[in-house]
């Protein structure tokens, strides 16, 4: 693991000198690389489809494994998008003359290395690949075993690649070694890597958490929230929740609890229980809910903090807006919250207090999203507060570093 | 230590909601309170004094620890000062509309709950309280024992004041309790503390990088470097290289070692050095120096990573600028390095390669500070990566979040 460290070292500071037409010209040749090479990936992708039926592999994480023909045409595809976006290195984030003369300036730079560890989904590996090496950063990707076969596969295409532009294959290095003690052994390569993303599942962002040394980027847990204001309009507050929670239930941005006020219950919720029930939304609710709808499941403390990535939705009927606020401070994962309201007043305050990374007045929690933002790429959405908040683009991806322009000056 | 995050959550929520002029009164009215208060924070600090003294603390120590009169009307100079520096808080780095009409700003909003771990300077009790306030979060104060007297006494008249002027007097707590064990709970508070900063020396900051599992902001530790190319202007050189190590050796920015090319190092080196003897700046040199100037000291592997914050200084004749970038790259702590030079080329060269958070073209490292860079007021100088690189003021000290106005819009 440390050899990899230093190999990762290595290639950052070459990976730092490479131009962005060069960077382009890479990511546009690996692209091209990973279409001529779908035969073997897919041959490497079979055994892991294989393995995971043998393991009895849940049939939705095998659709999530498979690649096709087309899979790959649309990581080939992920990488061009990539080369196509403005380049965030050697931007100047500001620069001033101070009253000396010297001239300050703020310019980005690559973060260096940067550590991947994900789970079963083998495009993660060409993505996560492209956008650190776009932002002039070495990654080292450790996915799961699950799709470890077709993860060699990939790297070995891009490593291959690169090295036939006549550069280092370092820039992406894949840890073969899928045990636990290697994601360990990665979390505590201070000095090497600078920085830890893990994409998955919540026990996976929990653990690398609490137990990495190199500082961690979180990302992810969704526990988000809508709430229907007293005044609101009806109808948009019906499309924004049945959007929010069923247009893809499995995703981070999708509502999982709805707040709805006490003066617009009765008329609000059973409509949009109604709505929800078409998509067979289970609703779990409080008394009050209970006592609007059929079919509601009694909500216990357990579902309020609950990410279900499911077809269920807790609901609750709340006294104000402050009953709201409040409850979302203690419950919510700091993803992304809306409110849906015709009240200035109120869409001021909940903008105001709400301490989440995306806080939305009459929309969808599911724009929360790098492409939604206009970012072309994402690495995922940090819910922590350091670094960068919200969804992570090529920006979020780098450093930066004062450059000073003297002409003799020292300090008196 | 619970309760304290607990008070801290409690306290932060309330802080975010206090407007700008709010917050400048209330600094301006602890500064008021600390002169007031002047001879009760005396009176303790000479407790701390005494107890020094019989523990045979160094001499200059004692000096750091010592308050006067003078230097807490400083103390209350720094707050005033922290007061008229404008809101970080608010600030919207960027607002666009999305082509669905959706309106995404990014605004900047306080951390929350800042833990700061530093040692026997008092001073730094007021300056953390007030910049953490100024930026919006409520901080916890973990002062070194040494101290503990003085610290008790500053922070007693602070929260008397925030209480005075009917607030919550948690916005700033002190633990007491000065036990290694303190700073291991502390860094142990996730969920409630949101960064961990260490101030102080390069142990202090080793053990929190190390052992917090609350994010940690890496400050201080500075190795700094100077070279002089080839071409450079022989009295700027000495200039420089004498203002960058005696004007103030103590201190993280203060050069610790000399790099010079060898086709200017047998015109440039006998004059620098008899510069820096009449400060009496030991020289621990390489064979080339040896035979270019007396009282030459040989230098060891252990001199070039060193960092002396004293009278000594590390020199070496290098064969070119690369040689120079490599040892750099293998002994820097990424604090802040200087060219001096009159190639355009290598000054380029130099900016580009050398991976620090502040480099210099013919100026004094001396200046990598908050209020030379004009922040006005810095909490410290970040030698890492993330979230902050190179002085940290204000702005550094906030995070942010999207705010996104729509009008019904959902994800198709």
């Amino acid at each position: 693991m440390k050899k990899t460290g230093e190999n990762a070292v290595k290639a950052k500071r070459e990976l730092a000198r490479l131009g962005t037409s060069l960077k382009n010209e890479i990511l546009r040749s690996c692209a091209k690389a990973l279409c001529d090479n779908a035969e073997a990936i897919i041959e490497a992708n079979k055994k892991d489809i294989e393995n995971g039926i043998a393991d009895n592999m849940p049939k939705s994480l095998q659709d999530r494994l498979k690649l096709t023909k087309e899979r790959i045409e649309g990581m080939a595809d992920g990488l061009e998008q990539i080369a196509s976006l403005p380049d965030p290195i050697g931007e100047f984030i500001s620069m001033k003359t101070l009253p000396n003369g010297l001239m300050v300036g703020q310019k980005r730079v690559p973060i260096g290395v940067i550590g991947i560890i994900y789970e079963a989904r083998p495009n993660v590996t060409s993505d996560a690949f492209a956008i650190c090496f776009k932002a002039g950063s070495a990654v080292i990707l450790r996915g799961g075993k699950e799709a470890i076969n077709s993860n060699k596969a990939v790297v070995k295409v891009l490593r291959s690649c690169i090295e036939e532009n006549g550069l280092n294959p370092d820039f992406v290095q894949l840890i073969e070694d899928t045990s636990r003690q290697s994601a360990t052994e990665l979390m505590q390569l201070t000095g090497y890597v600078d920085v830890l993303i893990p994409r998955g599942g919540k026990g996976l962002i929990r653990s690398v958490v609490e137990n990495s040394k190199v500082p961690v980027i979180e990302t992810g847990a969704g526990n988000c929230h809508i709430y229907v204001d007293a005044e609101a309009d009806i109808q948009k507050a019906i499309d924004i929740t049945v959007n929010a929670k069923v247009q893809r239930p499995s995703v981070c941005n999708a509502a999982e609890t709805l707040l709805v006020h006490k003066d617009i219950a009765k008329d609000f919720l059973p409509k949009v229980i109604k709505e929800l029930k078409k998509s067979n939304v289970e609703i779990r609710g409080d008394e009050t809910v209970a006592s609007l709808a059929d079919d509601v499941v009694p909500a216990t403390e357990e579902d309020w903090i609950t990410e279900y990535n499911d077809y269920i939705l807790a609901v609750k009927v709340v006294n104000d807006i402050d009953e709201t606020i409040d409850h979302i401070a203690k419950y919510s994962t700091g993803h992304s919250e809306a409110i849906v309201t015709k009240s200035y007043e109120n869409s001021q305050k909940f903008l105001d207090l709400v301490d989440s990374a995306a806080v939305y007045v009459n929309a969808s929690t599911r724009f929360t999203d790098g492409n939604e933002f206009g970012f072309g790429a994402e690495i995922g959405i940090s819910t922590q507060k350091l670094h960068a908040r919200g969804p992570m683009g090529l920006k979020e991806l780098t450093s930066s570093k004062y450059v000073i322009y003297g002409n003799g000056q020292i300090r008196g």
